[in-house]
């Protein structure tokens, strides 16, 4: 593929800064309240895609600007829940909707590199469910007002919410935060587990973040994290078949150029330097699950 | 169907408060120790089957007398095991046998309202696995003592609690209670994960959780809820799946009159004022889920 | 079966200590820094099997000398990544292999008996995941480092830590670690909850250990533990299904001595003396799930 130059991405809702492996996003709708509309949904698929199939790319961060009214409010329902519906699918019929929040979820989720939210500021409904739990590692602001009000607007924990909640913190905090839409702070026992780190000021937020994606990206196999990743999300149904997974995975990874220099770079007690990359050293067996392709499957659940 | 009036239901080992959408079930055998014996399984399954039928009724507590010598002392063993055993069984053999603590915890756990449970004194065994673990939302007495003892007995972990502690909590604290029978209280942070709020006296546990459920039961859509508590009981077996049931179930509720007063009220800045009711809102699609009947399934597992 | 002298056994990596009903194994690496080498991982496999058979051991600990320079730093990894490959599955090509600290962690997983780890030293890498998250308890000194390296090397989070320590701790926490590579320490919020307690100094750990499997094993069920286990890694597909599971282990164990004896001493305010044995009271329904031959299966997946 050709490379994207990221500084000449035509986007709208968001910015974009390229810094080496490191790529950041900007939500770019403070006057809005960085609220997510049907364009940013959009935007946001794009850009984890290319950047998940960009070799340069080793970490990817969502951040807003710290002067922004919020880092995300949510959906924008100034024009009511007919903004969230797409034209072509209500042809169909109601089983052929796919939430938009879902979708940028399912995008960010099944991005291959690291992906980091440094939340620095507050965040109610999909800009949690979509904007924060769909990543790797959540940075977040101590002062931070956040909620998951679904069931005091008449609908649903939506973006994959209701399955991603539970396995990050357990179902007793999940209960505690979807179904009470109650509003908490980082320091709250019923959401503090979400977060790395919990920053004291917002402008502390993004460059904490930037300074652990930096270490990262210089010192981490890219193939490595794409193979961690892949297990973590897809272990297997049992701990038998996870042991066969995993070790296909060391077989394959240790036979590698990065593991030869994670061994040679322990050994000689210096930082290594990886070089493989997911267009090369994935190998055939990688993904060893199947990826449901939901713009076309029919819904009959 | 006919609404119950909850103050004539002829129960023995329960007692109904009925104040318009909260429903408190108050367990009524602090001679015996709040233990649990048939009788009030019977009366458990028949209550939280009323209540998830009762459309006037959002949210449900259980709770006990601060007085009482405990919350629930676990099963009433003073006539050995024999009591849990019932005659009907017990002529098919051994795998007719449905755990009476179990049978109530599914009543509880698939009743589509809010429930709580208001701990506020000592629990120990099926007065901890049948009478919290199913519920949403657990308050509870820092002072009680709690204890899931059933290795110490000859026995196992019942009434669903080897799914449900797990989950709830993840398995290294699940394992720490359940495989050591260690007696603790809530701010041990083997079991501090499962409680909502921890209130500093026996007498402040009650009236705390039913202003919380006052505050929900007035705010809250109840099929928001049901939908929310099946997506997050039943959320599919994958993150693409579950994409597929929440879209599914944004697009029924956002097009429903609480969906349209969710709108509304926060355009308004004022409350909302929901409507919708399970028995006329729910869809045919509504469960989406198999729920296996238990009673006349062999037990070939 | 002959039961077999422990203290007779020719281990080379590995020591062992038999007091009455627990059972403690010693790395006895201190020179190579209690690194996981093959014979090792072979001397595990086998002691597990071992006393998972004998019906004199209750529980069993795995522990270091407090004077060691670490509880364990790992695979050893002095020859590359080469000591990792067995020849016999060298020759069936990659496929074939089977990860050592995932054999180690599968016999560690599938042991009948307590099983704790007495973390009394630093730890990375496999001395985390094979010899610390397949246990049910873990007892850590506060000042113990903690790492698992594995992108930072190449590599992938391997012995089955992709199934397990999610699980244990919920995926947020599991991400922080595995996907980080950092350093921490028991107190660190990222890995606390894999502690059962923290001890402030290594030479307190394993009588800590000890003390407490000792009062563990005299008081309760070898039966109980064993089916309590069994729930706990194969509880069911669903909730009913985990319903029929524990009503029949009920309706099993409160049938046995185990159970009266439970009943009787509970009555009469005692202690109970459990007699109950695996050799003799598992039930052919035990166990009720199947155990995937991992060394013979074609890793199709």
């Amino acid at each position: 593929m050709s490379l994207p130059d990221y500084k000449r991405l035509d986007f709208k809702d968001i910015l974009i800064d390229h810094d080496g492996p490191v790529v950041t996003i900007w939500i770019n709708r403070a006057k809005q309240r960085n609220t997510i509309n049907t364009n940013i949904i959009e935007e946001l698929i794009q850009i984890f895609e290319l950047v998940d199939r960009d070799d340069r790319v080793r970490v990817v961060i969502l951040t807003a600007e710290p002067t922004a009214p919020a880092f995300c409010s949510g959906a924008d329902i100034s024009g009511g829940w007919d903004v969230l519906w797409e034209e072509e699918a209500e042809k169909e019929g109601p089983q052929a909707h796919r939430d938009g929040g879902g979708r940028a979820a399912l995008a960010i989720y099944r991005c291959r590199k690291i992906t980091i939210a440094a939340v620095n500021g507050h965040a109610a409904g999909a800009g949690i469910t979509a904007l924060q739990l769909p990543f790797d590692i959540r940075f977040v602001w101590a002062g931070a007002k956040l909620t998951f009000p679904f069931i005091r607007r008449g609908i649903v924990p939506e973006a994959t919410s209701s399955y991603l909640l539970p396995r990050l913190l357990g179902h007793s905090r999940a209960n505690s935060l979807l179904l009470t839409g109650e509003i908490v702070t980082p320091d709250s026992p019923h959401i503090q587990g979400l977060y790395h780190q919990i920053l004291p000021t917002r402008d502390g937020v993004y460059p904490t973040a930037k300074a652990f994606a930096n270490e990262l990206a210089a010192n981490t196999s890219q193939t490595s994290i794409a193979f961690a990743k892949g297990l973590l999300q897809h272990p297997g149904d049992s701990i038998e078949e996870n042991h066969l997974l995993d070790s296909r995975a060391m077989k394959i990874l240790a036979a590698s150029k990065d593991g030869a220099e994670g061994v040679q770079s322990f050994k000689e007690r210096r930082l290594p330097k990886f070089v493989g990359s997911l267009s090369r050293d994935l190998t055939d067996w990688f993904p060893w699950w199947r990826r449901l392709d939901v713009k076309h499957l029919k819904a009959k659940l």
